[in-house]
């Protein structure tokens, strides 16, 4: 089968109309690897849902392309942003492949090289603001609000419908829904999001049950697990450095609803499951993305999980979005001369 | 339909036994995606088989999983290869993932910061060279030859098997063969294994035609095209920067049993026709992959084509391995206060 998108495979779940353009840049369809190796040291059964494996290489394609579609159908012709990253770097090829004008805004300073790079390359205007990310929303809200530029930030209402579609696959590759959907927390949007489409297929009768939904912010910025927004988020993981999500609501809810919760770890636990997920998995993830395997690390140490307990991981961004972060934590290569017996000792060493 | 891996996809077509086992870290099955853009303004139907979808972002994932798999069934404990990249993050990957030692060595200088940071990541033992890639080369099958170590570089017959399915997957998805099949040429193992893949595909009554095959070699490491070795290859697309190709034969036998032919194209077409992949068509391709629609456009305007042909460029690996060289080449973003107007300015302007 060739796989059409995910507006054509899913459309009677989302607000496709007959004028609603099925753009694609191939999204979706992203694969759910089993574990190997961490499965059976952990002693439960873990699924990856590597959504790096996206055309930008991060979940945000899903939302990206409802939200571009629906302003083509609106008669849009410029897309805007605020973003730390991931959804610039979707704006930007959804635009470019629809002609579309494009504009980020970037709050200066801490931005993965791979994301800046592809905002740029995708030949969105991208600015650099002095200021962090609530200011950068501050002023897009506000220039989309005055002029005809379709806002495609989270607020967006389209995004969180196309995000829920990663919930269908999820239970299309399962045969079922998992026990426990284990997934980074930050602007909350993408919990919120597979609890939405979680909750629709189950009222479609596509699965019988429903998964618990357990979310994990990094400790630095976990304003849901604290009660408080965080003014000056800080951690590695810089696609969840959020100090006052978006869906926070939605996040709250999702977790509750399901008997799940919303708990955060620590950058050196991200560090740590980002490493072991490429090292014992072969599977290289952002760190963001390793918050999901980090929780799951922690909470099985605990006995929190049944053996037969199927889990399912949500990457949400390749490893290759933030290459700096992977090299800073390991060792750097061994440099030898052009001798076999140097080489040679460092193979069998 | 879930996609079980190339190996147990195409099995009846590799060199699977009962007894090699059917890894997979999903990948092949990569999209063709049609150009919406570029086709409309170039005058020819054009399709992009984006194998930096891969799971480690290049198409090198397709001939590792099936070397990889020899290994085991042979019994090897250990792999070992000789890498300008995206070889030593593949061979590290599936090492990884099957419990194998792996060791990559890498000339060094020169190598793109997110394969370096791959094979680190995976696990691998990284040992950088202080000689060129034949140095490396040299040294790999010396010490394979004496060590039970599996070699997994080109020379291992595996690799061109698995890479083969990347022909089968273009007709899969076309629903025949194109009519021309444009692939960038360093070490030419990859045209060799689509060439395979389209005659075995055709043998077997899959398809009715065959492409002609066109490769195209970067301007400064262009042996095949000059006829002669290349002692200091030189070119931004490090994935082809080749000076002594291995499958040399096999590259301008496809060209010549095809009716086609294997040109070279400068860097500052490459870099062109990278820059109009992303801003264009919406894809990121690292500089490598870009030498396919360089050199269709170098052919395309020259009216080589017919408006009806079906042309599939192969985009060898993701753009994110390379974000360095992307960013080179395109403005910084501009730098602005927080005050809507400055941002409103760079919006509209």
């Amino acid at each position: 089968m060739v796989w059409p998108g995910v507006l054509a495979a899913y459309k009677e779940y989302l607000p496709v109309t007959d004028k609603t353009p099925l753009i694609t840049l191939n999204e979706g369809n992203t694969p759910l690897i089993k574990s190997e190796n961490l499965s059976r040291e952990l002693g439960v059964r873990i699924y990856f849902k590597y959504e790096g494996m996206n055309p930008t290489g991060s979940f945000k394609d899903r939302g990206m392309v409802m939200a571009v579609a629906k302003a083509l159908e609106e008669g849009s012709r410029a897309v805007m942003c605020a973003s730390t990253g991931n959804t610039s770097a979707a704006a930007a090829a959804y635009a470019a492949r629809c002609g579309l004008r494009c504009s980020v805004v970037i709050p200066e300073g801490n931005i993965a090289l791979g994301k800046l790079a592809q905002a740029l390359i995708y030949g969105a205007r991208v600015i650099a603001l002095q200021g962090n990310f609530d200011d950068a929303l501050k002023i897009v809200r506000s220039i989309t609000e005055k002029h005809p530029i379709t806002l495609v930030n989270s607020i967006n209402p389209y995004r969180i419908e196309g995000q829920k579609t990663a919930a269908f696959e999820v239970c299309d590759q399962l045969g079922e829904a998992p026990n426990y959907l284990a997934i980074p927390v930050g602007n909350a949007g993408n919990i919120t999001a597979y609890w939405k489409g979680f909750k629709e297929y189950h009222q479609k009768g596509k699965i019988a049950s429903l998964p618990r939904m357990i979310g994990f912010q990094a400790e630095g910025a976990a304003p849901i697990v604290r009660g408080e927004v965080v003014p000056k988020p800080e951690t590695v993981a810089t696609a969840i450095r959020i100090g006052n999500p978006a869906s926070w609501k939605g996040a709250v809810n999702a977790a509750q609803e399901s008997g799940g919760f919303i708990d955060c770890v620590s950058d050196a636990e991200i560090l740590q499951a980002q490493s072991l997920l490429a090292s014992r998995e072969g599977i290289f993830a952002e760190p963001a993305s390793a918050a999901s395997l980090a929780g799951v690390i922690k909470y099985a140490r605990k006995g929190y999980f049944k053996p037969t307990d199927k889990v399912v991981c949500v990457l949400t961004g390749h490893g290759l979005k933030d290459p700096d972060i992977a090299i800073k934590q390991i060792t750097e290569p061994v440099s030898v001369p052009v001798d076999e017996e140097a080489v040679l000792e460092i193979v069998l060493g």
